[in-house]
């Protein structure tokens, strides 16, 4: 199965968050599971915030990345289409807020699920649960604004 | 001059932001200039969102440390004493606001400027605005919160 971030054209593919062209990068992968978006991410020994948890900005950059794919998917959806039909629908983040409930911990599987509170043409609103063996340790909310069609052009 | 982050104990110098021993992290230094605080820092090549532009994940973690620092050296400023004087004080982010104004170039030095906004025993509150090239391309505000001195015991 195709992730949200498999359908970008490839020069919406080096971003450091999620495109598969950025070698260095996080490559994170977002998917439907019915009326949410769910990704998954091991982070790296040295993602480290203090020993034994997860660097806040990490998990930050996670949401990032799974509220602007899961935006383009919503409003392929919404708009009735295949996410990598054209026109390519891009998003790039408009502001991001993070609520550190609890440390992370440093070593499970994180997971990280997206639920759609509004889509609007040019403006999709997204929040994010971050989720360590079950728990929620981190809220987030992701407000993405659409790019122009035209755009880079 | 040392950096804020450079008078943390070692235990707590492993964050992938601005751990000094943390080879691998982004190791964000941040200073005093008069009631602001300061930090630079050059994005990485692959610290990219589209060709052109920083990624915006990078830009909460440099914030977010840049947050934390400052709520450290704020409340020593507070306390009336040095930084990195017994018991040592650390803090861990526990609400991160950012707002991208305007895309922020990659390959120019990035200037964060930090204004504390509050101090309180357990809780900083820090307003930063990060330019690029003397452009304000995106303000954070990150709400700082106090570890108990006999954290990690």
């Amino acid at each position: 199965m195709k992730a949200f971030q498999d359908y970008y054209p490839d020069d919406s593919s080096y971003c450091y968050g999620c495109g598969r062209l950025n070698e260095k990068g996080l490559q994170i992968k977002s998917y439907w599971d019915g009326d949410q978006s769910v990704a998954h991410f091991v982070p790296r020994p040295e993602h480290m915030a203090i020993p034994g948890y997860v660097y806040g900005g990490l998990l930050a950059s996670l949401i990032d990345c799974h509220g602007t794919g899961t935006a383009a998917a919503a409003t392929a959806r919404a708009e009735g289409r295949e996410l990598g039909s054209d026109p390519s629908i891009r998003f790039v983040t408009g502001s991001l807020k993070v609520d550190y409930l609890r440390p992370t911990p440093l070593g499970p599987e994180l997971e990280l699920r997206g639920t759609v509170r509004e889509v609007k043409p040019r403006k999709v609103i997204v929040d994010i649960d971050l989720l360590a063996e079950g728990v929620v340790c981190v809220r987030g909310e992701v407000t993405a604004v659409r790019l122009p069609e035209d755009w880079g052009q």
